[in-house]
């Protein structure tokens, strides 16, 4: 079964989330079949490897993780990498796979622009 | 004239600005006649009142401030507004204001929604 992680940086301030709750509930509203996990990079819960279990838990054979990133930097070129083969090891019957940050889809950086244009 | 400002976070690693870059690139193509200048709360230039500036500079007299965050945490909530208002403070010819963060916008999580669902 295929299952998607989003990831995030996390904030110490809990209202930071919010977003990330509401993408988890429209892919659920909109990909029931595929089951989803928010997963954080730091100060908040879960993590990749607690989301990666409780997917696994669920059944998940391959799972794809999203960094719902702008940028590509430091976090997602050293620390993620790391944290990512670390859950390779750790649950070797789940095959893992990462795509790009989102802030390097042109979609999305269109729909910004587009509510840029609708607030100016 | 009016103006936007494209507010992102900042990184160490110059790479992360890429994303910023192309959308401020997007936005000359499509609203040429608004200009627009990136700018960061920290570790990377120029900063808000830098940008402020050099809007002024070219005669802008209405600036809309976009946060190119997801999520509202302190960043946004308590360091932005005191940014918001200095800026107000030293350029008073410039009426400032600001929209919610992008990731409030429901048009821009589905697009993140959409690019998860394309590499699933």
């Amino acid at each position: 079964m295929k299952a998607i992680i989003l990831f995030g940086h996390g904030a110490r301030d809990p209202r930071w989330r919010e977003p990330f709750d509401r993408l988890a509930e429209l892919w659920r509203q909109q990909h029931a079949e595929t089951p989803v996990e928010l997963a954080f990079l730091e100060m908040m819960q879960p993590s990749l490897e607690e989301a990666v279990a409780s997917l696994s838990t669920q059944g998940a054979t391959q799972i794809t993780v999203v960094p719902v990133f702008f940028g590509q930097g430091g976090h997602l070129r050293n620390d993620f990498p790391v944290l990512l083969d670390a859950c390779r090891a750790k649950f070797p019957a789940v095959t893992l796979s990462a795509t790009p940050a989102v802030g390097e889809d042109l979609a999305v950086l269109q729909a910004i622009v587009d509510f840029g244009a609708r607030k100016t």
